[in-house]
């Protein structure tokens, strides 16, 4: 089995392949090969039982190499992030829907050319969604998004579904809750804040937190992501009909939780958090809905959450090293 | 007042713009010139009270002269239909995709030059939704789209909502329902045959009917169609929020209906239409919601329907003669 990663330069995406690397098979099928794609060209996980390509490129003009003839999965990470979509309209534009149309336009040619379709997992977001701190969303709810990445990534997800019911890819599109605790830096999501609450403390780091504690989010590990990303690569998608959209199982949390799961796992770092209300952060993350209702979800067989504390005590054990070294900091 | 007319060649459009060339004005704001662009030069409307430019061009490479400096109100109703995107994936794509994109960069010089963002109305389509024959879709159902068609005008609702939001330009996004009856020839619609079968025989023509007489539909007159274009126009959109989509009040109506309103008018027409079933035509049309609940559109001011009779009499009294001299038969 082939599989190509796009965006795999990603913590998402290097998280996977490292997943890849030590199963070494997908379901019950050995994975034969891994091809690696992203803007720099990415890592390649430790200990491959199989040959992994790295590639460096720009996805609107995606090269063939990035997902060659034979591909059988191609997991698509790669976008430009909320509040960076929000600044730069074009640039997000020409990622977020240029390029998954760039994806399209590949998978569609391997195709053509006799081969099956090949699984696309997309991520897609809550941000694509509006409602607020007191939604809770159906696995019907419309997609009225608030901000430009949002609105890029639903529009990039009825391109998916379509190029799916047309035979070009068979796709799996995951609208991911904000994953919590992103390891390395903060980034340029709106969202970065809810990981560097709980990251930033572990590294004795003290940190701003935009929004006040009794905020609520729509939260999932880095661990379950990965394991939906994994589940929707080989899942069964007979059952998913022309929706090939999923709100996976994620974690309602308030900031007050997660502190509080902070303070569990490492007593007094909590106090590493400054209050520092930012209305234009908040702006945009208090437009995303808390909850959903993760139904659909869960019946096609997507993992449940796990608690908080044991997302924070995995940060710990998975990344909180690896983290402190990559920004040379003194353990 | 400018307005521009973007697909101004098509029946609607013509029809729009002989409107304002009668009304002189919208709302209380007299009408100061009228752009229509179109593929082919379109007809300029009869008896204008303000200068007229008439433009051929690609939407793709929609020249500035189409969008002029000063524009308050572009309608944009250029679109492959449905049938033909589902023929032709890269036309429908780079058309009611691309196309529309190329309509917000110009909006946003606009706006970016320091003018007002002009009002945008745009028409998606009931067949952004699926649902079928048993649906009464309320206002905040989901596009589950099972044509390129549909796929295609519910992603440009989300880049030109996403637009609006960043004032760019002010769109109101209407799902028309089919419209009944269109004047002029069959279209590669695959709605085509529900004007095809009141409008054929009224011209003492036979047709096809590929569905079977229970089968219901989303319906629209050209006269409605028309009024709700222009309410769109001028409507304040400040009680719309980030919600730039509206499901107009249409009629829902089966063939059978269709098909008694047009013995109403012409007693023994019906005679002419043959059922002729087309598994290709059912299969996309069968798609689509037959009913709305349209709330929100009653409340933002968009007018109810007519019944059908009055939409079969008023082809007779607007469209008839005209349809009969265009296609070349006597009368």
């Amino acid at each position: 089995m082939h599989i190509s990663i796009l965006g795999a330069g990603g913590f998402l995406g290097r998280k996977l392949a490292a997943r890849f690397a030590r199963q070494g098979s997908l379901g019950a099928r050995p994975i034969s090969s891994l091809t690696l794609f992203d803007l720099a060209e990415p890592p390649p996980p430790p200990h491959p039982k199989f040959p992994v390509h790295t590639l460096a490129g720009d996805l609107t003009a995606l090269p063939e190499a990035a997902i060659p003839p034979g591909t059988d999965i191609v997991v698509h990470l790669a976008a430009v992030v909320s509040a960076q979509a929000e600044a730069d309209y074009d640039l997000g534009l020409k990622v977020n829907l240029h390029g998954t149309l760039r994806v399209i336009d590949a998978c569609r040619r391997l195709a053509a050319a006799g081969g099956k379709p090949p699984r696309l997992v997309f991520t897609s977001s809550v941000a694509s969604f509006s409602g607020g701190q007191d939604a809770v969303l159906a696995d019907d709810a419309r997609q009225i998004p608030a901000n430009s990445y949002g609105a890029e990534k639903a529009a990039a997800e009825l391109l998916l579904a379509d190029a799916s019911r047309r035979g070009f890819l068979d796709a799996v599109l995951l609208r991911l809750p904000t994953i919590v605790v992103r390891p390395g830096r903060p980034n340029r999501a709106a969202s970065s804040f809810f990981s560097a609450i709980l990251r930033e403390p572990l590294l004795g780091l003290g940190t701003d937190l935009p929004v006040p504690d009794s905020f609520a989010a729509w939260l999932a590990s880095p661990r379950r992501a990965v394991d939906w990303l994994i589940h929707a690569a080989w899942m069964d998608t007979a059952a998913m009909g022309l929706d090939r959209s999923v709100n996976p199982p994620g974690l309602r949390a308030t900031v007050a939780d997660m502190l509080a799961a902070l303070e569990a796992v490492q007593p007094g770092a909590a106090a590493l958090v400054r209050h520092a209300p930012d209305a234009e952060i908040a702006a945009i993350v208090g437009a995303w809905p808390a909850a959903f209702a993760p139904r659909r979800a869960l019946a096609l067989g997507f993992a449940p959450h796990e608690p908080l504390v044991e997302v924070v005590r995995a940060f710990v054990a998975d990344d909180l090293a690896a983290t402190r070294a990559e920004r040379g900091l003194a353990a």
